[in-house]
């Protein structure tokens, strides 16, 4: 089964190195304060939004019984610890776009915040993750509860089971947040349209990538599908869309921009996340680091590595990818041959040409400094943010 | 884990006491040929509509991955086999609210179509259910690809994430499809919230349906309410409001006489299904007889002859309820007791006993005497129908 990544590594590596990557010495100029700030200020104004919303749907819940109000509180706390960079996006892109409804732009930003944590948990189950944002997911809290009722073997499945449907619930309550805000129906239609496609493909990326965990003879052209459509494009251009369609925009033209700056934010946001996978710090990370490595999911940083690696090094590779019993010292070795081989900063690099691609479409997006500040920084932001 | 059960079933039973039960003289008198002949006509004229459709979203798909598109297409051939009971009651409510716009609605009629073959998707595997439709499940299809690639023990995980994948993207296909209807964008979010009202209580009872599976404590209360929303509801009451919604329709009142003459139809089909599920023909069923009796799932059936067979009969269902290694000759032992004792009679007149309360509120709904006769000759069918 690991037999065939050695020619998926060199196919693959070739088409990065079209990529072009010129080390960065303007990278200190700006920095991602603003963007962090513009993040931080969301989180903390849709904080009781959030809160509020989701106590009245487990109290709805609890109506049918306890353990949908259960499901759906343990759902719940999960939910609300999210970085909340895509639903930061919305009213961003809703700013941008001209709106001026600050309080129903963030609770229709709500609606990709929930999707999204509806897909984590999905996505947990298939990646068979323990931890995320720091606490247990939640095939994992009711595979215990499971045990705790007796259930024995079957609890396992009992635990995935019962995370299907806070997954469902979760899909079906975001789209519930957006049908239900208060803009003309027209921009609430429109908005449903582009989540629904977006959100389509993020389901084909994550069976790509459900592949590249377990199969591992996806070709060149899917792998880069996988960041795309899984991650990309759906974490940059999706809220941006979504927010400008609610203020009425609808100049196909303005909205291609923001696409162009999503998507390339949306890399940059991804490059990072795998950079942190590896490099992170656990505590900050609210999940293990290395588990890609472990798991044996091809990342930029392998394939960087597994072709321009010694023969020793690749050998190395080989001995820990996918390796079960991966030790810390490995995920040590590993680093080190990542930082020796260059492949760090090659990746690295790639995020930085993203970033200085997007930013040249911020004069198109807005001409409001403030604004254009916030565009920028938050771009710088995503490739300097710890977690 | 078994022990709660004879608990359980004199706490139900007691309840399903209150639901009076005189025999129907009056059944043949009306019968479901009309009902029966209205869903053929939906499902002939919605097939092409139904597999155009699919076959461009393949197509989309196809340009993420050839994966992608493989998945679409096993999830398509499931999904093109429903019944379509729903889409076909989406398409009478929008007629019996004056809707006029035939083709329209067709379309629109498959967002709940395609929900509702993703729920099915993510029902099979939490039941761990090999075949659905006559075909094997996504998860038995992906777990076959598995092993095929030579994945082994893990193939079984993989054929779980794929099919979680599949719903998923049936989910959003299904919202998609409606949010690209023609229709006036306000009619078009009311629905929208239907939808999600609806489904997102699907999934609370399905997470209680899990329970009743694997834990069997759920109290009374809980497992009526998975009977009303993971079925009743949603199948008899979201399709038609949707319907006339989407034809324009607004008064509380009349959607309300939709609702209850849906609910119970939805408890008529539902009843039917349970039935079904024992007393159905295998190779019409598309799944297998007494799946829920060896799966240990709680049923009206179970209920009624654990609260009324005597000590022996008692004691032979305890022996095979949730028995996985049940021989066919267990079933037809469960099936006699189950005509001994009443319970057939008992259920299948609970089920006319919803014919009954839904047919006073026709004439509320419409004054057309040909519709009438199809919202009366459904209810009939809902009862009768082999599958």
């Amino acid at each position: 089964m690991r037999e065939s990544l050695p020619k998926l590594f060199e196919s693959f590596s070739s088409r990065l190195n079209l990529v072009s990557h010129t080390p960065r010495q303007d990278r200190g100029f700006f920095d991602g304060k603003i963007g962090e700030d513009y993040i931080k200020n969301y989180i903390r104004e849709s904080a009781p939004v959030y809160e509020k919303y989701l106590k009245e749907k487990i109290r709805d819940a609890k109506q049918l019984g306890s353990l949908p109000a259960q499901l759906l509180t343990d759902f719940s706390e999960i939910a609300q610890k999210g970085k909340r960079v895509r639903g930061a996006l919305v009213v961003l892109g809703y700013e941008a776009a001209g709106g001026l409804d600050h309080q129903e732009i963030l609770e229709a930003s709500l609606s990709i915040e929930l999707i999204h944590s509806g897909l984590l948990v999905h996505d947990d189950i298939q990646d068979n993750d323990d931890i995320r944002r720091g606490v247990p997911t939640i095939h994992k809290r009711f595979e215990a509860k499971g045990y705790a009722k007796g259930l024995g073997q079957i609890s396992k499945h009992y635990g995935i089971s019962m995370a299907i449907n806070a997954g469902i619930s979760a899909y079906f309550l975001g789209m519930d947040k957006l049908m239900y805000s208060d803009f003309p129906s027209d921009r609430v239609v429109q908005a449903g349209r582009i989540t629904t496609d977006y959100v389509n493909r993020v389901a084909h990326g994550q069976a790509l990538d459900v592949s590249n965990l377990f199969v591992n003879n996806i070709n060149q052209d899917e792998l880069l599908n996988i960041l795309k459509y899984k991650s990309a494009e759906y974490t940059g251009v999706l809220p941006l869309l979504v927010g400008a369609t609610l203020a009425g925009e609808k100049r196909a033209k303005y909205l291609s921009y923001l696409v162009q700056y999503g998507l390339s934010l949306g890399w940059a946001f991804q490059i990072q996340d795998d950079l942190l996978g590896t490099f992170g710090e656990e505590a900050k990370l609210g999940k293990s680091v290395g588990i890609d490595l472990k798991e044996g999911k091809v990342t930029l940083l392998v394939l960087h590595l597994a072709k321009h690696g010694n023969k020793k090094q690749r050998d190395r590779l080989k001995q820990i990818f996918g390796n079960k019993h991966l030790k810390n010292s490995d995920v040590e070795d590993f680093k080190k041959m990542l930082k020796d081989v260059g492949s760090y900063d090659y990746v690295l690099n790639m995020g930085w040409d993203y970033v200085k691609k997007a930013e040249k479409y911020i004069p198109k997006i807005t001409d409001d400094p403030k604004l254009s500040e916030i565009f920028r920084s938050l771009l710088y932001f995503m490739m300097q943010r710890a977690v």
